[in-house]
């Protein structure tokens, strides 16, 4: 079985590279399952109704999020009754959509996928190396392998928590920095493990955009209206064959440019 | 001119990898000088003279530095008689040491080094944005290339300071995640640029550190009193190839892991 | 003479507290020059040119502002014209609208006033520190006195910028917190200090915003939309007595409280 | 019952603030039960088993703690054999010590303390908006009275924390900031409120180091080993008078100087 696992689509151009890359993907990597992060597919920010169903029309079968979950309010009204949709796991008791799900494999069986954020750099929310420990838990005989995207900033946050759930995790897949990391690895008891998986977007912006607004921002220190940057998209992604007993038998790094 | 930049070299691991892997890198890519980041090369935090000279000796042609710069406090009474060692350009001015300085290749050409900390996520530093246009004005005619080591965090930060000198520097080079980053390119104006080199020091730890003693403090909170790790050592580099008209021709991502 | 410098005036219920209270303050304490902060007078966040013109209008001398500055993004049209408004002096060189400018008291002095930022968990501005000292030499001969709103957040940054000035600035009182602290004192070598005058507004939110939407945030972690809150409104102010060679003399804490 | 709260202690001038002004506040306000926080009370960082025995002993009947409870290891040692002693309650389940104890007052009632953390500009915690709820839950039946010290950066954290509890405490008191706010006030729910206590210690330092310390750290960036600065002391405090019904009826400011 191959999971593909594709990195932060940030707005239309991310969305027209899953468009128009992905099938060849799915087929040039025999891919099984993709799971995609969508925190920035609508506009840069956020995840509309109609963009979830757009990306889960297109062969994707899990989307999930990160610190950008909320920020087109709509999500409030569908997360809840959009199954394949997954928010970081971490945020608390209460918050609205779920923070991990049971798939079926096509070959029967059954894939956990489950959102975290890190805290480094970042927001407040629980503890994601306790949270995973209670999930692992109660995934016990109810999940053959466990694929998580940790959504963080900082590197040793990142790293940490792959070696905290090596051999208890099938993948942990780092998003958030939208660059590609060179990391990727098996780490020794079975985990597939990558910092940073990058961005599905457009590639000669700042993380998607618009690179005159980004430097206009550094320069001036004063508020800069962000648009999504145009000319050649990129999709990045892994690929993940699943192994015996839980475990990841490979990853591969995958990057695709086109020039549109 | 082949240009070979050492990411991050940690504590006595990182030191071993240049000892033992440098010399045949050198040969391998007919490397003709040597740029490394030594902020972490005295037991994971900052550099002493000893090692100054240990480095400088083993085949590295100038040193760059990043947040941990004075770490140890021996530093402030060499750094100012060491013309091969710099630090953040931008610190303020009257800072002990140099933030850039130019030296002679093999070919008789001159290239400029020049070392810069971000300010996302870091101390609050003057404006390398800002800075770095003043130092290019005052390079012209006495420099043929300009290297960048640009120590940051956030990758938004890094990616738009590559735009920025897009053109007007050979590379940028981006130092401090101790994790390789996949998205080396040449940019459009002819510039070098990776987000980050990444570390050279012992791989399966945390940013070099025990990844034990990181854990612990992730999940506990408490302080931690961190050691180097020890295993299998990695040297993180890029080689930079010297174009025409002060550009860069190519750059390519070296990682090398050495089992020990 | 008898400065009065007021604290954040937020939105409605802040300019309604300088509109009923201002001008039995100005009686009662024998007022000659107004300052105030005017950074959250326009629905909380930034500044209108209608409000600027109100609040100039009604016995205000001079605004200065802070890390809000620019939210209101009609401010760039109008804070080059306008010679009463200052933002912060440190942001970079080129920034619309002026850190600092020298008034006319009633009594024939001329008074400086200058607006900084602090950097500590704030935006990365330049030095406050460094570019202080140059202000007060470019001072000498031109201002009797000079009066500082320091704009920060850590009380570190802001104490440290108090003694930093000691005998040579009138008075540095410290704003953005939203409360106001009891350590007004005269430092010893003359500087009227207080870490923070505190804010003008509604006094039963959470810094003037609805206690709800706050509150609402913290548990969730979902982002709010903030309203300015209502109820009883109060007016932070400091009271400083000019006294000889630009040092001051007294000062005082004043906080009004009104039912509506 | 009149209850005493002292702001942080720091170091050597702290103590000799608690020895020599802790006697007279007593008589002079009728205090029958006083809390105290020492996160710095050890050389400015920390608490030793020493200094916590000497501070008990002199009359102070509960220790409260904050960001730098750890920075002294041997308080491991100690704090769970120390039933006067507790730390901040929203560190992960499992950490050694308590966050909060009920104590018997001189007539007879039980009085609930706990202490917590702050998370906006500080480590990542458990929430304690919701751990406090819990915390009240569970103290029902068994204490009469509930007093918080908040440990925290953020005004906007300590005040939405007032509001939180308001009705459901006794008294919550901000600290961290070492310095006293003046917006001391019972809530009308019957909570008594102030944001920040302020410090205990040396008058004359920023936050109790001294102050070419930190103005040389500011200006220069670079490191700088602090020492607790000397001069006049002062005692920041409060006294809350405990109410019927769990209530606060009063809570008024102390700061007490004295040179040295
Ligand atoms: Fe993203
Ligand atoms: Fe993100
Ligand atoms: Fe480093
Ligand atoms: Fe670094
Ligand atoms: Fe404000
Ligand atoms: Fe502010
Ligand atoms: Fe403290
Ligand atoms: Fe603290």
């Amino acid at each position: 079985m191959n999971l593909l696992f594709i990195g932060d689509i940030v707005g239309k151009p991310g969305r027209k590279a899953v468009e128009e890359l992905l099938p060849q993907v799915r087929k040039s990597y025999a891919v099984d399952f993709v799971i995609a992060n969508a925190e920035n597919a609508a506009g840069g920010n956020g995840l509309t109704r109609d963009i979830a169903h757009e990306l889960l029309g297109r062969g994707i079968d899990v989307l999930t999020m990160g610190n950008h979950t909320w920020d087109k309010r709509e999500i409030l009204d569908f997360i809840d009754s959009e199954p394949k949709l997954l928010r970081p796991a971490n945020y608390p008791v209460g918050t609205p959509g779920r923070g991990s799900a049971i798939f079926t494999l096509p070959n029967g069986k059954h894939l956990a996928v489950a959102n975290y954020c890190g805290r480094i750099f970042m927001n407040p929310l629980e503890c994601p190396f306790q949270h995973v420990g209670r999930l692992i838990e109660s995934l016990r005989g109810k999940a053959d392998y466990l694929f998580i995207d940790f959504h963080a900033e900082a590197t040793s946050e990142k790293i940490a928590f792959g070696w905290h759930v090596n051999g208890r995790a099938t993948a942990v897949v780092g998003t958030h920095t939208h660059v590609q990391t060179a990391d990727e690895r098996i780490l020794p008891a079975g985990t597939a493990y990558i910092s940073d998986v990058g961005m599905t977007g457009p590639r000669d912006g700042v993380l998607g955009v618009k690179k005159e607004l980004v430097l206009n921002k550094f320069i001036t220190q004063l508020p800069v209206r962000f648009e999504t940057a145009t000319g050649p998209i990129q999709m990045n992604a892994v690929l993940i064959t699943l192994g015996l007993q839980g475990k990841a038998e490979k990853i591969e790094r995958i990057n695709i440019i086109k020039e549109v």
